[in-house]
């Protein structure tokens, strides 16, 4: 995501970083060419055509990319709502879990049951709090859901520009899950849902030692549910793209317009039909590779959600929920995009 | 539904699979024919009409396609979320049930009132854990509906293109069903609806001898009621389709459109007056033919949703959450497209 | 609703029936007849105007028809939605009733407070269950609606085209109540809000016996609450229209429009001018009566909602729940029209 | 609200009762003027300017009005889901009373506690049942939050056209709470939301004395919390108005384009200028007007919700579920006029 | 906020205060500028550009602004949303606190668990009641969420044109929260939320002397989550702006249009170029000024939300639910704002 909150006049006239011009800078090259050929074979006394009718093009120019753009950014919009809700619900989880369980109850209470825990181990000490384990496994989902998330979208692509990422993600998603779940976890076909079972696991723990009666186990599975609705969500998001056809018709409709439209421009527009092409190539294809890249939110492009940065977020709530030091918020980098 | 996740610049300009322009071919071979049509009879001197009125025309068509545009994908939105619904919700009823009567009950525990069980089948024994029982009637209730959904849209039809669809969702649906219900439910009208009560006569069986409390019961059944919820949805968006006025008056607005707009530009475009009408056919027909695709998301079109691949993903979430292995999700074929 | 699922091309091109052409043909005729007048006096010396100013009515057009359609859609779709709702409201309160319930608590367990039960009257036995006594009172609260909102839409009218039907649900309706509860209900100035106050009646009933405890009671006071939620939103929908000025807006506009555009565009037009004032008086008051017709989706014309349609789909999925059998679903007559 | 649910033809062309025409009488012949004196000065040799640069104006007053319209209207229809609401929230609390507390719990059974009732006063009985105070409460609150929210609206103004309204829903609402609770109401800085506290307050009551246990408490304050969100949205709705800056942006440029245009369409409509532009004048005004008149759903224009009608159909519901006699419904006066 | 609720004709022909006219003067100026240049150098033989092509990039910036109008507006609503159910929320934790814990439950009665009271100091004595400490949290989050809020906003600039904004929200916020809590408050990384937490320590409490049941705890926990989803909502709205590339597209179409339309309009409107072109500027950088200062709805530009005085509404509601005296409602200033 690109952050510059307060650009000035001249900021946003002249911004390199964070604009979209690059990307479709061979697209605008190809439109200063059509209108460059425009200009040269068009004669005053026989032009090709009239501009009128190309109207009903523009008509539909300005259908398509007003629908596909709305489309697109109501999906980025909603991949952020599904993040923020992330947030609220592991928030939730932690003030939810010390409410009923407490700091004190603690796996010497409950139990282990069905789940392996190795206890010589000094790292998952069975004193350990279940209000944390439960939350943990929280922060454990986010960094899951986001590994799952990115690794859908580059499995679509021919060179996956930097495959390590849902294993980073891997690795910082078991930092925050007990030992003994390590295992399951990396096995899971669907990892994220593998830890909210994981959590709900406990919760179950704690109800066959009535620990929590059941009116508290519900407000828990409601958290763990409402965690479970945000990956749903964003799992619909990123395997559901907006119909392919719309992209084409887009693209092609836009292509016709900057090949054709010069011919019918260049005998009102003379030699500045090239640069006038460019500039309308630039608002359309600049409009539609925005598009493009809010299209798929959990990817890697500039415009796409700082999922990262958010999980951060998530970590810092729930680790001061009990107490324990938070990590430094994630900081753009230079070129103000932050991920 | 189309899967192409990253497609590349000429892939976007010369794509056959996916594309909607075979289905319209035909129309846009018709334009080309009008606008020919119009080059032939007219007279530079004495054109049949000029181009300005037509913008009326425009403006009619634009609102029209725009609106039906936006109607019909707010409805395959919707039906897309629909089984994302349906995919939280199995994943929730698993893990409420699994919760709150864990792996041990079994139909031994609570017993079996009004329901068949063959016992001396020894594919449903009687030591079957109730949570998983339940858990997999969210599975049956998936299937259950994929199929009704797809017999409702194949009903509309004088040939239906697969009539065995239907009879292959309530098979794979019987997989997860105990053997004592499956005759009520092939039985019933709505089968699904069916098969969702007969999860709540299980409940109601624990109820009864106290397995569980009503708290717990309640959570369940708010889990049996959201997926009652996605079906209901569901059985209103390929029953109430957008009023049939709509797509006469986009058609035919088109078509008056692309007959009478040639003799208009004939004068303008010359020779180009075809090609010219053949694109303006290519993009109002091709927004036309998507819009109808999407107007019946639960359909066996190229748009339509991947119901098929969906129930997959649900019942690899169930077989996981109670240690089941699970098949590999379904893929696309040659064509790019996933059912 | 007009009910047509795959129309073919000749259909959509030449379909009579579910077309509103006929309902706004005399608005089509008088824009022949100012097309036509305008042809015969224009002279092509001296026009009367220019079509360029006409420009800033299409614009003004555009954007009352685009809104008041989009507004008047989205009640319709919203009331569709409302019964959509009604129909899983009332199978989740089946389920809700039968789980906590049974289907063996029956008058006899819970008495009869402060309703006139006719013991001596065969057909309202005091053993019926009491799960199927309130489930019931969800299907009359569903004919009760339909009556009440089609009894707001005609009270409108100068001359009712039907008015049995109010009286007809009413009819439908007492057939699934208790008849101790006729008299309250025919003389409940709400009928289907005393309906849902009967059932809660019979809650109370079993709260008092203790055959339910207060988290059972919550459930099924939840599900009144829906259905409550539902007569709410409809009666809403009823009662208030988009805001009549609008209607006048769009009104006055278009027929600004018709009657002054031919003037400018005789000269263009010539001969024409009349066929072509037709096909946008057919395009600009065909979405006109689309939208008015969807404006009171509970009235009886031919877009309004298939409210009958959809009780029956409800009285089956109550009957099924308590196995009795259930009528068939209802089909659209000749014209397509389903009710 | 303009009550009008099925104009004619005529009516619709010719009605003056529910038009806006007469709000905006000056500024349509305001825009007569301008169009008569471009009319005058303007030549044929030299127009002042060519229509075609007016686009620019026109596209953005679509934008300017299409936005503000919808969002005005968009305002007034929350308005009145809220109140539909409120109608709603009204019959779930008394359904809820009903069931939970029966109709025989009393102040007797309960005590007062700090609230002050007189005892000697017959019609403040000690006898009343606590579900029909709770319920009047709801009522009460109703009234409370229509005179609050005239009263936010008429604070603005330079001379309340009617100072008494809020005074009126004031003693509407005592009527509905015990004498008791007269004084702190009419003292509270938050009327309607001083009622809901004194409800919650009888539901303590009831708490304190084991006459309900806290299921069923928590179930009549989730009906007051769904009230109190009804009386936030409205006071939202009520406070916040579309941005200021909108409604100048629109104004000044109808202003411009109404004074401006006429200069640029003289050449082509000559005597048909003034005509011409009173009738675009009305149509943007119009348009601004009405929205205008949405943007503050809860004043007392034509436009705005009729408040009082819907507290009648509140009034309604809650006596007919304790029994005791409804008033008839309000009706629209001779202008159709409802409020 | 400007509040200006019944501007008068004259006060919307000529208002400055509110006006965003001051803000883009320069940049309207400069259209003036480039106005004047294209009149001096154009000669009416050989006009630069025919303005018919220009119409192309009219529908760019009419489809560019028209979609970040909307977006920025829809932000700016959903924060007023936000805070209006900050408000709710708050009102209903005082009435379930209320409610389920009376007024007489004190410190003394569940003890100090975990955090530190001050019992010398007057102020915090250890008789205050729970239901009042958990209330004022409430309030006391509302005041860190605004300190949040802003500080976010101004990071982001050069120069804080008030950095003292964060700083007061924290001492106001502080009024209520007990002494204790104090040094947690003002160490905690996100205020807000340790403000929730505090409060859910207070529940926990409870639940631990068994002064509450879990149902109790569950009602006052749902409204702690409610705070907590306002507050995700907002910090989602106050970190994830716009994309960047839109208002970069935006502000450089508009500067196209301003610049080289000028040269294309000098023939047709000689010397009234330069002001046309400044009203043309004006509508459009007008609206691109209003969504600027919309995007971000929580800083403190003269359209951002008044947070400071739905803080004292929130104040005054939770004050006078526990008897005491109220301060009055903030005021607009003499320029129509409030903040």
């Amino acid at each position: 995501m690109i952050v510059r909150p307060h650009p000035t006049f001249f900021e946003k006239t002249f911004a390199i970083h964070g604009s979209i011009l690059v990307a479709i800078l061979p697209k605008v090259l190809f439109a200063c060419l059509t209108g460059l050929a425009a200009y040269l074979v068009h004669s005053d006394d026989d032009p090709f055509f009239a501009f009128t009718p190309f109207t009903a093009l523009g008509v539909a120019i300005s259908l398509f990319l007003g629908f596909r753009n709305n489309a697109c950014y109501e999906r980025w919009w909603e991949g952020r709502k599904q993040w923020g809700a992330q947030v609220i619900c592991t928030r939730n989880l932690a003030r939810t879990c010390l409410t009923f369980l407490g700091s004190e109850v603690s796996i010497d209470d409950v139990g282990v049951a069905g789940i392996e825990i190795d206890e010589t181990n000094p790292k998952s000490p069975t004193s350990r709090s279940i209000a944390s384990i439960i939350s943990s496994l929280g922060v454990c989902h986010s960094h899951l859901l986001r590994g799952q998330l990115r690794g859908i979208w580059l499995s679509g692509h021919p060179k996956p520009p930097n495959p390590s990422y849902p294993a980073d993600a891997v690795v910082d998603a078991l930092k925050y899950a007990p030992e003994g779940h390590h295992e399951s976890l990396a096995n899971a076909k669907n990892q994220p849902d593998a830890a909210l079972r994981l959590a709900a696991s406990w919760v179950q723990r704690c109800l066959a030692t009535q620990t929590i009666d059941t009116i508290a186990a519900q407000s828990i599975l409601k958290d763990l549910n409402d965690l479970s609705s945000v990956q749903g969500a964003c799992e619909r998001l990123s395997t559901a793209l907006v119909p392919f056809p719309y992209s084409l018709l887009v693209h092609r409709t836009i292509i016709f317009y900057i090949v054709l439209a010069p011919f019918a421009m260049a005998g009102d527009l003379g030699q500045y039909t090239a640069p006038f092409n460019a500039i309308v190539a630039y608002t359309f294809f600049g409009l539609d590779e925005v598009a493009r890249q809010m299209e798929q939110p959990f990817g890697d492009e500039p415009l796409c959600l700082s999922m990262s940065a958010i999980c951060r977020t998530i970590e810092t709530s729930v680790k001061e929920a009990f107490g324990e030091e938070a990590s430094p918020p994630l900081a753009p980098d230079q070129r103000h995009c932050l991920m």
